[in-house]
């Protein structure tokens, strides 16, 4: 294996649509922040009343799910060896490269500032030669024909069960896989994902929350590598 | 193994202490949420001007470290299997247990509000006859002598150097091991901690993340005992 591509897929990370602009919490929500309601990132934990109108709307405004993953995926000895490629692909079709080298903001409000940063402006920081994350206008399936894995494994709860030392085997007799983890809370993969996976994959008789999905994964990989 | 008995040892978790509740930050920090400045945590993302002066404030007012861990650990398959029990030791003194079947907030501000009613009540929930997190009136060492472990593993950099599969393979030849795993930013283990330790062990060559090496360890316990 040269390199893992990990992909955050249908990740609730956005800005507030703009349907839940003049909803009463958004706009209480988003003063009390000093910005605009498309400024802020849906956050369920705040915007449950506004929330429940909205398409899908347990799979969105979840960006500590996300928080919690980018966490265990940059801090991993995977990555710091070199190994690993990090991208979110978001629930509203977007995609974020994320530079290997990115120190996440541990706390979470700094993540949600930073969040909505990248969300506004595209990249951050806003300026300078190096992008440390990038608001890239391709879909999911593009990025997939771009980076070209030699196999793309979709971890799900109903999937193909596999041990972790055998999923870890098929990775590393991979040159470039790439590997989708749901950064959402529940619901399903939409079709549209799930067709551009070779195979669907379980570790686990029981639901996962998606960190533990990565960090066990990235665990094994490690292992089998002799990282650590 | 029976038991795994995983410690966060030091852990950045406490109220705001006596000395800073006059500080302006703190105050009005405190106001804004509503409540007396000894009613909430300290978190150095909000109280980095007041911690300045504090005694090893580089290794306080880290709740967010602490959330990561325990999502981390409470949601691994080890403790879904019932092979898990969490502590907290705190940089104060105290000593938190960990219900395995607490469902811990995912979102940071939810997670800050329950530990904030934890340590002012001393349980959550404040009444009922189960509590799902307590604080009890014990030092590390006394728990430790209540908990009897067979072993009692420090995680630190400085460690002896194993393998993933070697501490995983001494951990499973153990009936009753306890991990100390330190919850802070930045700086060592007291003295006191680490003379509570059998030994002392580092499982990479750089600097991890406390939350990485919660889930190395578990993950490679978890194969190896073929929970996944």
């Amino acid at each position: 294996m040269r390199k893992l591509y990990l992909i955050l897929g249908e990740a609730g990370l956005e800005l507030v649509p703009r349907e839940l602009w003049s909803h009463r919490a958004v706009r209480r929500y988003a003063e009390k922040r000093g910005k605009r309601p498309g400024e802020v990132l849906l956050d369920i934990s705040y915007h449950y009343s506004a929330m429940r109108g909205l398409k899908d709307w347990r799979k969105r405004g979840r960006p500590d799910i996300v928080h919690v993953c980018l966490l265990e995926a940059l801090e991993s000895p995977l990555n710091k060896e070199g190994l690993l490629e990090v991208y979110v692909h978001t629930y509203d079709g977007k995609v974020v490269r994320v530079d290997p080298e990115v120190r996440v903001p541990r706390h979470y409000l700094r993540f949600v500032g930073l969040m909505e940063q990248l969300l506004a402006v595209g990249r951050v920081p806003p300026r300078g030669e190096r992008a440390l994350m990038e608001v890239e206008s391709v879909s999911l399936k593009e990025l997939v024909g771009r980076l070209s894995p030699s196999t793309v494994l979709l971890l799900e709860e109903g999937g193909e069960r596999l041990k972790l030392t055998e999923l870890s085997e098929l990775l590393v007799s991979e040159e470039r896989p790439a590997l989708v983890v749901g950064a959402f809370q529940a619901g399903q993969f939409s079709e549209k994902v799930r067709a551009l996976a070779d195979r669907s994959i379980s570790i686990y008789g029981g639901v996962l929350s998606s960190w533990v999905v990565v960090s066990r994964i990235l665990a094994a990989l490690e292992m089998r590598l002799g990282i650590v």
